[in-house]
């Protein structure tokens, strides 16, 4: 395997260069069919597989991560990018909507207009800390602006360059053996955000992906908003992922709920974007009772290695700042000595009126830190879960009946989060079609986009409308013989029939 | 009629006022069913053809358009309307998808998830100056916003305030007569920017459409951009709308296109957004002909009104900008006294290298006003398709055989434009669902999406997530035994079948 490789910044003259390349790629790459990226993205998948054990001892030695969750995460990496090559194949991802001319019509003749997904035009990637695979270089975000048929350009995340090296490499032998243009994709290595900023305000560049915090996220989005062209950035953020413990849920089932949630609490270190960093329950016995399983579980549990040095060193300065704050107490905080870079978990209880009047309490602490808050009654969960921010998913925790019962609880949680659970855990996201990734902001910038799944790739394409175009000369998707077979909107009726 | 209304500035408090109705009925109004909200469409489209006579004096004497053209517009809105009506009562918009669960699998067990699009929350619309009943109170963007389930506050534009005040009083005679919750649907009125700034920084709205200029347009998107929450805004703004005239084309029908073209300048006082403001096409004899037979066709037309004094005060300003630019030529001016807001139709020519250069000569001049430029040769005409800003429409007039001879025009064209058009007027905005009304920055904020056609009602969605919800507990669109019979996408297939 390659070891002490030497990442150096890129220049004004390789962004501008990568930005060139790919606008120039963009004119060959939009036009390739479904089957020929689909092509590109299984050989990317196989290219990332075929670097066997050394990309994983890179992945392992950048990021303190284990094995298992390295093999794991690669999984998941090449199971997206074959999902996106299978619905190219399928192909009826582009929303074919066709109405046909009816010349007779009165007053005005109805003319012939037929319209589909295209492309925006290059993407640029921001690699995230906390998926080196699944959300970094040849991760979703790149997945679906490939198979959208835009060129990626990545911006690598420092922290684990030789890893995101490793894997552009693949994508490139990929992309060559594909036959597929210079410039689709290219990869930029940068450890400040000076190379982030002049990719994004580059005029060739028409949208931009991000995973990471609120602050870098909506750093770019303002900037990209600033342009004199406005382009889109879809950026998944923080989010504390409230989950809601309903009275008779606890006291039927609080101590096995307590000890589910030591293990999503520290799933991973507490490093998922679905991390449940808020507990809301309603004050009495089977609530403490929840607090103390919760609090001595968490604390069998050993401590485990963050990613790196910056990420810990969040953790201990975010979780300081909620700690230094009036009303909140410590039940659980892993005290032993930990090594180097492992996080110690810990569990704070705070009383309902505190959180409302506090909003530092409603921050985000990104690692294995969670917070209970004991609220006098329903009406103050309510009015917190109305006041907390956009959040990627929220959680209710009880039995089926009190779903009825708290209808109006469970409405104010549905208007804040992207996605709502019925007792389970936030942590885990399953790739597939009806997975929501995004929420109200900041858990996304915008809530109408998902960065997991099939219609990810919404982001990257805009509907496009061809009117009296010959058919001979209509993209494949739109011919009056559907030589594709794809499932098409035909004068207001799904069909995969010829016209 | 009505006759001597008086229209006063919405005060701070009014508006306030608004947005927390619109807050709390967005509650109950998200909630209801398809069938629910068509009835409220349908109604809302039956008391505006009750108003009868009145409403239609009201128009024409607010904007000088002809009678015809306003029981034309008030059936486009009512047609609206009952589309999106159509749409409800089918109910397959929503794009259930299912993935059911499989609790076996290893080594995790997969959840059953269902997604489903559900309202953004309260939307402002801004009512066009140019459509008073189509892209105003109750046109495209309020209904479809209310189609999605979303409360709409709209500000009235100043010029038809009248026209707008009776129009609201039919939606809320509707929304009365549906039972639909107060706060569904308010009426502000405005002649200047306040409250427009004050509705679109209002923490309870959720979302804003706007049609009008790229200066009002951009200020809006801006300021939604700043807020601490930032909203999406649907802005449709300037577009000069590029026709291509291909040689054989203008040397075998140059004549009859002209004549056309006069005819497409010129309708409804060139106060359509897609009205053709600039023609590209080689220099030669038959480009020089149809230059003449245009200029001469179109001072044969009568000068017609224009819909307020702001507008032709804009058109006269404008166009003397244009004017003033060097190295422009005025073939056909309508030189004989007008009547009082009448506009005079122009046509003026340009070298194309003069065009590059200029990008004043780049800017919408809006009214019966368009430039001819005189290409060297089809690089030229190519490098300044590169060079134009984003654009609702392009269309090519040509032999189909040219399509393919000349095809880096035509793709440098569809990558700058939202529909493209053969051998046709880009006039006449097709209300079905093939129409993209919209395109790359600055035709509209937002390339992804459309404002006509029942796909704009995505402008005002977002994509959620239920996990292992009760099946009898999620809305009838993800129940099991699909009780609306919709088309949904379950585990990968398209199907409207029982789970």
């Amino acid at each position: 395997m390659k070891t002490n490789q030497v990442f150096t910044e890129a220049t004004s003259e390789e962004i501008n260069q990568a930005a060139q390349l790919a606008s120039e790629a963009f004119k060959t790459f939009s036009k390739k069919s479904g089957l020929e990226k689909a092509t590109f993205l299984r050989a990317i998948a196989d290219e990332i597989l075929a670097m066997g054990d050394d990309l994983i001892t890179m992945y392992q030695s950048e990021t303190g991560l284990p094995e298992g969750r390295a093999k794991g995460e690669r999984g998941r990496t090449m199971g997206q990018l074959t999902s996106f090559a299978a619905m190219l194949e399928e192909g009826s991802w582009v929303e074919a909507t066709i109405d046909t001319a009816d010349l007779d019509r009165k007053p005005i003749p109805k003319q012939d207009i037929r319209k589909m997904m295209v492309p925006l035009g290059p993407v640029v990637v921001f690699g995230a800390s906390n998926f080196p695979f699944a959300y970094s270089t040849a991760g979703g975000d790149t997945a679906s602006a490939l198979a959208a048929g835009c060129p990626v350009i990545c911006k690598s995340h420092p922290m684990h360059a030789g890893t995101g090296e490793m894997v552009a490499e693949a994508i490139i032998r990929a992309a060559q053996k594909t036959n597929m243009p210079n410039g689709v994709f290219s990869n930029l290595n940068s450890s400040g955000i000076e190379v982030g900023i002049e990719l994004v305000t580059h005029p060739d560049i028409k949208a931009v992906g991000f995973t990471g915090s609120i602050q870098g996220g909506r750093a770019l989005y303002d900037i990209a908003g600033q342009r004199e062209e406005p382009i889109p950035v879809f950026a998944e953020m923080g989010s504390i992922n409230p989950v809601v413990l309903l009275p008779q849920a606890l006291q039927n089932n609080g101590e096995a709920l307590a000890k589910t949630y030591a293990g999503s609490i520290t799933l991973g270190t507490g490093q998922f974007c679905t991390n449940p960093g808020l507990i809301l329950g309603i004050k009495g016995a089977n609530l403490s009772n929840f607090i103390k399983v919760l609090s001595t579980e968490i604390v069998k549990l050993e401590p485990s290695c963050m990613l790196h040095p910056t990420i810990i060193g969040n953790y201990e300065r975010n979780k300081q700042t909620a700690l230094q704050q009036d009303g909140l107490t410590v039940k659980a905080d892993f005290n032993d000595s930990v090594a180097v870079n492992h996080a110690r978990q810990t569990i704070v209880t705070v009383e309902g009126e505190t959180f409302l009047e506090n909003t530092t309490l409603h921050q985000e602490v990104f690692g294995p830190f969670s917070m209970v808050v004991e609220c006098k009654n329903s009406e103050e969960l309510e009015s917190i879960i109305n006041h907390l921010e956009g959040q990627l998913t929220g959680t209710v925790l009880g039995e089926k009946e009190e779903l009825e019962k708290y209808s109006s609880v469970i409405d104010a949680l549905q208007n804040r989060v992207g996605r709502i659970i019925f007792n389970g855990v936030p942590t885990g996201v399953e790739v597939c079609p009806s997975m929501l990734h995004g929420g109200p902001y900041p858990s996304s910038t915008d809530s109408r986009f998902t960065a997991v799944g099939l219609h990810s790739v919404k982001r990257w394409v805009r509907p496009f409308s061809f009117q009296s175009w010959p058919n001979e000369l209509l993209p494949a998707e739109l011919k009056n013989n559907n030589p594709l077979g794809i499932t098409r909107f035909v004068n207001g009726l799904n069909t995969s029939n010829k016209i």
